[in-house]
């Protein structure tokens, strides 16, 4: 049976990328040599890690006073690296929270010095995006997540302010163009958009290092990272491998662009379908909603077991709500097909005329 | 043509894990998903991060007063990891500097507390391991590198002391059976003798934690992994995998004793006939020797290059020595067969004749 991979991370990766990551544990490029025997200082790793950061900053449309890092680690990492790296104990950064993962941000950066909360939708239980917010003029940079995996939220501008932006992109990376170079740090864990768990994609302005006065250890130090065009130990050399498999095959599909219009498409007829099926209820603020990751109710809650039951039977994997909110979510990443979309709309409408 | 892999790390792996990985990035065990595209909450993967850690226990002959956790990173993590977590600001830790990556980890923990020194080979270019140790009576804990991948020396006892000892066993991890409850804490990163790049092994004895006053990140802290089964974030999913399939691969071949058979086999061969041609040298103490390991030179140095031309045309890859040192090294893990020595040896006698 065919499987419709609605994962929220690990998630679904081209079938292209797929192939050719099984074809190069096999024997990478002809070399005799599976891409898990061979040194990272070897020109064959040295090549795939010089076209991952170039392809980056060709997407992105960054110029050299940024840096691409691929590091270890996910985004838990980076909530403690960020600060680590740019918030001195005395100083003050400012953090949106407008979810579970930036709350967890907020956690770590406490710990490093001090923080002010830009934002909070906590008071609606995450379900919509402040516009409205609350910098200090001292903050050193102001700290969002641009998609909220668990609550269902994206942002769909990007905050006015002169205060240094640092982004949690985790789980919208590359699914459409930004004006990246308004950024002066952007993080994301690969295992969503952009390849495999167990490696960091880190890009960096340069001119917003260097600026704390606490020692940092060697490997969280992203100068150092930077010193060693991002070999200053082993890489996680597979990890590596399928992010650049991907990135090639968002370019050759058409670039950012392609990504965005097809996430719009497929996003669009998820809604509507829901929007128009009383059964089901949608907790986002409309404006808020997220393109990446469908969060809906069955107003009915004992239905729900059943509807899982349903998805299962079909092939229909990842739609359960995140544990700490329950519910039901679909995330529908940049190798999804409109075609899994559109079975699991019917789905929806099949179950609802059964139930409603 | 074969090739003969004497890389250093990432290195050799078993042919029959490489064919299980790949086919698990095609599709894992019959479920219609790539290993790459399943969460790390589905069953599926918590029951491989449950199988991996328990073969680490059963190989290790480990009770329930260690934890065993599967982590992001590699050993440069665990060097600011180790003394994040054990080390105290007032407090002085005992390490030994046997090499290079010994040396990085003293950087490291001076960040965090008191070094003392126990032992020094800088004195001969740590070509042997000193026997003799000043370990403080109030050192809380004795660090050191059971195998110095670039050096080519290995220790071939434990230390006796009752300060806590903590080891990197990257480099020979699993290659021999050793009593591993003398260890409060073990770290290894994967790409030797255990899998794939991307992920560190820790060992870790619970009485040793909970002893530092300093804050540690969430993501730093031994003990909130502990707590999440080693789920706390999102595991490098696939690596876990690989460390899996190899651990498997050992257990089936034998265990521990069949490895270190087979490791003193290679050595033995490879070591007597560089002692039986005088065109090399062998810089490290007999005694000394590691296994994993072997550092040679060209008495003349003009040789060099044409001999690692010959290594290349008869498809023996990975033979230069480290960049730091020079020379030539050999590195023979738990997947390198006898044959690959043999064919080595044979080149080394053919060159000598040649050459000598």
């Amino acid at each position: 049976m065919q499987k419709h991979n609605f994962n929220s991370g690990p998630s679904i990766l081209p079938q292209t990328v797929i192939e050719q990551a099984a074809a190069a544990i096999k024997d990478f490029n002809g070399i005799g040599l599976s891409i898990l025997e061979i040194g990272h200082r070897t020109k064959w790793f040295m090549d795939i890690m010089e076209e991952a950061r170039h392809l980056v900053k060709q997407l992105m449309n960054l110029d050299d006073n940024y840096e691409v890092l691929f590091l270890h680690g996910g985004a838990s990492t980076q909530f403690m690296q960020v600060p680590y790296n740019l918030l001195d104990q005395n100083k003050t950064a400012a953090y949106c929270n407008n979810g579970i993962w930036g709350s967890k941000g907020i956690k770590e950066a406490k710990l490093f010095g001090n923080v002010h909360v830009a934002s909070s939708s906590a008071d609606k239980n995450h379900s919509y995006i402040p516009k409205e917010l609350s910098i200090p003029g001292h903050a050193v940079y102001l700290h969002y997540t641009t998609n909220n995996t668990v609550e269902g939220t994206q942002w769909h501008h990007i905050p006015a302010t002169d205060t240094p932006l640092v982004s949690d992109m985790s789980s919208d990376i590359f699914s459409r163009d930004l004006d990246f170079k308004k950024f002066s740090l952007i993080y994301a864990g690969a295992q969503k958009n952009m390849g495999a768990a167990g490696v960091n994609l880190v890009v960096v302005k340069k001119d917003i290092l260097g600026k704390v006065n606490r020692p940092i250890p060697t490997i969280l130090d992203y100068r150092q990272h930077i010193a060693s065009d991002s070999l200053l130990n082993t890489p996680p050399v597979f990890a590596v491998y399928v992010s650049l498999l991907t990135l090639r095959w968002i370019i050759s599909e058409g670039g950012l662009n392609v990504m965005a219009q097809r996430s719009t498409e497929r996003a669009r007829l998820l809604y509507s379908t829901l929007e128009n099926l009383p059964l089901y209820t949608l907790p986002v603020a409309t404006e808020d909603r997220s393109e990446m990751n469908i969060v809906f109710i069955i107003k009915d809650a004992s239905l729900e077991k059943l509807f899982l039951q349903e998805c299962e039977t079909h092939g229909m994997v990842g739609v359960k709500g995140h544990r700490s909110v329950g519910g039901l979510r679909v995330s529908m990443y940049n190798a999804l097909p409109l075609s899994s979309v559109q079975a699991f709309c019917d789905l929806l409408k099949d179950f609802s005329e059964k139930h409603g």
